[in-house]
């Protein structure tokens, strides 16, 4: 069904994720703290750069842009096995072009330190000082719910057409309410990508962003193949 | 027409109403009081919330996850008896998962109160201090409103395949002119899966929030059957 | 082609005109105010009033509620003339409607005065005090591409599906630009309806509300008859 | 397979960028200051502009309303050599177009002065001082996956349909994160048309938003050629 390579599959999810990335986080980092944008016009880039990813990319590889999104499919069986590691392998080669683009756009304001640099973290790292369980809790909740929408609506012959849209105000949707939680993950590339810049307590904070936004996209895979089948 | 079992349906409908629950009252809760959020953030929320549980779930239970909605369709004769009180059942157990995972994260962050759980109120507790005859009012015109859009949506064959849109979008709308009155219910489980925690006046106006949203549903069903039908 | 009476689009017209007036003209008056909504949420609820009064009645009527998007139809040939006085009636009785309801709410709020219900003006009562010149200018010149847009997408085969969307987040985005020259009408009767309430100036500056959008009207139908013919 | 002359064809991409520059740079100049309008207020608007300009006029001429665009459609071989210059030309007369009308209505608010008129800089003029070289690199790269989203979107069977959405809402995302850095060009024309007014430093700095926004347009045209062939 797919006419594309998976050379070109990889290609098109490292553009993506790099797409992601660069836009979101860039947002977060060069617009966030300009009055009046914040955490709604945060949200609404990350949701905007995945909407325009699926656009571009969706017909080529799937527009995935996220291990835990890959992992949902490939439980719901909708992926095979031999695509989730060159997937995954492309989408962190990505999100680290994205963000280093970022970087040297940032270097080019006088006062720019990688201290603020749109990484995700817990505790007192958590912009609003949210323990590290209940951020674990956050995302493992709020990544199985994105990831199952987009497994239903990818997987629909009626919403196919228009998926982006949902799964793009989808993603905003995630950044209004996980902002000030954890800085907002669901994604454990976007993690990585700007914790390498952070150092420090981004990376010691990475393996939660890893974690349960993992665990909710295997729960969606699970929920999806069991609720989608028609009992008729 | 419908393929799946009315557990499944059920079990979709909760789910739904989870979600929205989860992600519209969450946002209000987590975000609503950071600078720049403020009501066009948690409006957005609210209808993102029901755009993509609309996505993720339409196609197998219609995702109605309010009273006010089952009633509208059950008055325009597009929903059978039987099946109007397993709805409703699911969707207030539903919106009480969805608030007992919200309460759960909020715990995680130490000056955290239920005094502030985006509950429902009127007179002194409605945001802007409308007296309890003009909450009502509007929550009564709005809700009939928006159940006519819903069932308007949902029964054209043209606009069918993008229903999400305009329904979610029009939670929105629904958020940016109610919050300042009674902090925007329309949806009688949603003021119950927030009042059973903030207890005390939020329990005590919670009669206002299941009467008219469900007498606006009731009209609005009204007005459908005897605006559809072709005159040719 | 029109499967409904003149009766019935009558009354699906007067309703679109008070849906659009009771929550657009509703967001400036009750949360207009409210930190962090501005401008911006009420952009946001006027367009989405129009794209939900479209979705809703849309089908039956083509929901114009606005006399210079129906004479902009007529001039453009796709209104018979006997239609349009009907037309232009129900949406006044509406948009009458509309504001009578968002008054009655409005009483429930102590402080509540009608010199504040969201009228349009010119002048001192410019929000940023535009002379009257250039206030006329920009509703003929903003008017005109506005209907323009209506009209090119209900015509086309390959929008008109989606025609809603781009209708209201066009009038979103007309709020935008002139919520700070005229307040935004591009509507003699959302004007007239607010005009009543307020009266004194508000009533003096009414023709330029009727006059100007009308004319922007007549020049959209103009250039729309002209444009969209293929010449091959 | 085009049905419109050429000559219908270049005047619809003189309105369709008269529009954008009126529309887009008005909310700008005339709403960007306005309380809680800001970046995300004019990030819409850019957005919504070019949506509905593309809803409008789209069908007839592609609506570029972009030099940038319109080399990338020629690069990428989805536009014939002889169309280049005359699209062009229209765009720069429609924006000159645009920003005159913008001039005049701002000519009615007293205390207005052309060095406020949305032009792009760089270095001291770039809003967040980003020094010139990271300024050039953030339109070159943004311009390319901008140009790349039209290109993929465009020429998709399946996408084309609901093409208006995610090109319009992907100038919003440009602008959201390019308004700190450069007040966001991605288009030599835009740039221009506001230069002409403000003079000085905004003449001075518009070679940046010819070349590099050009070179985006280019690559992303390059990439499509590549990207879009079916292996299979």
């Amino acid at each position: 069904m797919n006419r594309y390579s998976l050379a070109k599959r990889c290609f098109a999810e490292a553009l993506a994720t790099a797409w992601l990335v660069l836009m979101g986080v860039g947002t977060a980092v060069i617009s966030g703290a300009v009055p009046w944008v914040g955490v709604n016009g945060v949200a609404l880039a990350f949701g905007l750069s995945l909407l325009t990813a699926a656009y571009t990319f969706g017909s080529i590889s799937g527009c995935h842009a996220n291990p835990a999104v890959t992992i949902g499919f490939w439980v719901a069986k909708q992926l095979v096995s031999k695509d989730v590691l060159p997937y995954i392998g492309s989408q962190v080669l990505g999100g680290i072009w994205g963000s280093t683009i970022l970087f040297l756009i940032c270097m080019g304001k006088p006062e720019f330190t990688t201290a603020n640099f749109g990484s995700n973290g817990v505790g007192i790292h958590s912009p609003g000082n949210y323990s590290w369980w209940a951020c674990a809790l956050a995302e493992f909740i709020v990544t199985c719910g994105f990831v199952l929408l987009i497994l239903s609506v990818t997987s629909s012959p009626v919403f196919k057409r228009s998926a982006p849209i949902p799964i793009g105000l989808g993603l905003t949707l995630v950044h209004l309410i996980l902002i000030p939680v954890t800085n907002a993950s669901v994604n454990p590339v976007r993690s990585l990508a700007t914790a390498i810049f952070t150092r420090g307590w981004a990376l010691a904070d990475l393996w939660i962003f890893i974690v349960f936004p993992v665990l909710g996209g295997v729960l969606a895979g699970m929920v999806a193949r069991s609720l989608q089948k028609p009992d008729i």
